[in-house]
């Protein structure tokens, strides 16, 4: 009889493995010479997903040897149910031995996914809040439509990369004394959020309810939103954030299922009052996600994903509320998650106050990212005796090309 | 000796045919139970791309078998003049008149491209102007950026449409007095603009010239950004559209290439001040397009392209100033094209003054579009004895789904 808390592969067992058996996150890899396919984290190892079909131990419809999840995720929530069940069977103290897997060492791990769209909102009251007070003072700082509907804009697909891929400093039009500028962004920044991944299709001219919505969400990755801060400010203004944040958004490799979160429902924020009908939840939808940022390995902040007013499932449901179609392998950022606290803030444009209040890192300080630094994301959901870990969303800063 | 002026397609050759020989615009066509495939279009007839590659007639690697241009695009400028070359002489007085063709009454035409991305723009100072007013008073009208950087925010490419596609009114939030109510779109409006087609990738980190923009740039359609000014009224600050421009935007079904427009270059408006070096252009880079809408078949409005303060290649170039990647099947929206008079405005907006001064159409009036009103985009570059025309981008409105 399989032990399904329990794996046959050591590593995973460990109170404090990100991968246990109990979270199987999808992501894709490749190891040397052999074009990237589909796998499944477990302790330090990567269930080869296209091998276990080829073996027939799963059946995907050939969909794991693709480079990406979308295919697997197009065939629908039954089957991610039924791979997730087949999973935990092989994984199993007592399961079989003989499933493939590799050891995550020798693999180099991919974008898990084709980003369809990409898509960033703004649901933390507090970030809300804080960096409205820092662009439009705090008369109005959180706009009135804030606490009605997840206000969000369409970010750029085609600038998401993996955690590990270096982001380069950019360019851009600053605000001068006479006129703009040409110049590397000064005020560089982070925006610690999560990604929900979108694995269904909605159809045009057709809202989705928040219940819909949620079956359509397949998992979450960690996401940070790089952001240029003063080329923000200067172009910002009446489009939304355009060039200061399409230079790269690194997301984390692994996606972990809302399968493997379920236990960690949680509230989000208190409700100033009572939301419009379409985006009323019948149950929590934010989850208790432990979630803090490192600057060159030094964590400055911890926050909680269920800080968050708007759950990812509103958001989708919002996105339709016109009749926008939403795709397979779209990207929904939450919008960076802060705490009110100084150490919970989940960006240095909060923590520093604009720059005014800089932070000790290492012997020195920092206002905004300098070059060669390193910033990552961490996050985890605590259970009894196990964590569902997020793996890593890292990226270093190198200077600008002028 | 071919001719290659006229063709021996006698439709092509009337003085008033949108599609002469000069033109050859690409797009996608379906006849009844064949699928969907790439063909160009002359005078009232089709060349079956498809067919020819058959035939051996062109060589596109069997990339017009494909339901959209991405992959003949993906071959590049030299593969594409290589192909306008064959076609004009295949097609000329004089050519192959076995050449494959279908009658375009007969066919069925499809969304020419997928839509990798689609950004909208915002280059006409006229309009900027005029909308500004509205939306912020005389005083903010003008952002403080706008002479020195083509402002443009990222649309929703899963809800481009092609002409002929009806469009459902959107639900969404409207402010009303006590907090927002759920309505159907009171405002809405079109805006009559330009979409160039990005037919070349650009690369995460590296910026591209206004010249290499130019050659990055495949061909142009109409395009009609459609919009809820109600609902973008409530939701847009600070992040710009979203909803009030996801429903749908409609482009038309030909893609005009830049070597049939290559004779109506043209300067645009006179510039306030010197650009950034990144921004200058060598040479004119916007066309002389006469461009006019219509509301249920009345002509309302007649502008061109001209008028613009940045053309497509300017915007190009800006999108990738911060090393974001461009890639092939990009839609760049250039803004709504409005000239300085109320006859001369691409959208009611602006016409009405925002709903105060209705427009005569028909024997009633209108401030912004009914249900059951279809709206249409008209383009065509006037030659010597010929004209380069888009052909049809055009909308009915369906009642709001409650």
């Amino acid at each position: 009889m399989a032990n399904p808390t329990k794996s046959w592969i050591e590593s995973a067992n460990a109170a404090d493995s990100e991968f246990p058996i109990q979270n199987l996150p999808y992501g894709v890899f490749s190891v040397a010479g052999d074009p990237p396919r589909c796998g499944v984290a477990i302790g330090d190892r990567i269930v080869d997903l296209a091998a276990c079909e080829a073996q027939g131990l799963l059946d995907a419809g050939g969909s794991f040897s693709a480079p990406q999840l979308n295919d697997f995720m197009a065939l629908g929530r039954e089957k991610w149910d039924e791979i997730r069940a087949k999973l935990t069977e092989l994984l199993a103290e007592g399961g079989n031995t003989e499933t493939p897997t590799v050891a995550m060492s020798d693999a180099r791990l991919h974008l898990p996914i084709h980003v369809t769209e990409y898509t960033d909102f703004y649901a933390s009251k507090n970030h809300a809040f804080n960096v409205g007070v820092l662009f439009r003072g705090p008369e109005n700082a959180l706009p009135a439509q804030w606490t009605h509907m997840p206000i969000g804009y369409n970010g750029r697909a085609s600038s998401v990369v993996v955690s590990g891929t270096d982001v380069i400093r950019p360019m851009g039009q600053l605000k001068g004394e006479d006129g703009p500028v040409w110049s590397p962004c000064k005020r560089l920044d982070l925006e610690l959020e999560i990604g929900a991944i979108v694995g269904a299709n909605s159809t045009l001219g057709e809202r989705v309810s928040v219940e819909e919505a949620e079956d359509m969400i397949f998992g979450y990755v960690l996401l940070n939103d790089w952001s240029a801060r003063d080329i923000q400010a200067w172009e910002y203004q009446p489009l939304g954030p355009f060039q200061a944040k399409a230079f790269a958004t690194t997301i984390s490799p692994w996606i972990v299922t809302q399968a493997a979160l379920e236990p960690f429902r949680s509230e989000g924020a208190e409700r100033d009052h009572e939301l419009l009908p379409y985006l009323k939840e019948k149950r929590p939808g934010l989850y208790d996600i432990n979630l803090s940022w490192s600057l060159n390995g030094e964590v400055l902040s911890n926050t909680n994903y269920n800080v968050m007013y708007y759950s990812s499932a509103q958001q989708l449901a919002h996105h339709t509320e016109s009749g926008c179609p939403m795709r397979v392998g779209d990207l929904l950022g939450t919008g960076t998650i802060s705490g009110p606290e100084r150490g919970q803030t989940g960006a240095l444009l909060e923590m520093t106050e604009g720059g005014k209040n800089p932070v000790s890192v290492g012997d020195g300080q920092r206002t905004f990212i300098e070059d060669g630094d390193t910033v990552a994301l961490h996050g985890h959901a605590q259970g009894d005796g196990y964590r569902i870990g997020f793996g890593p969303c890292s990226g270093k800063i190198l200077p600008a090309k002028q």
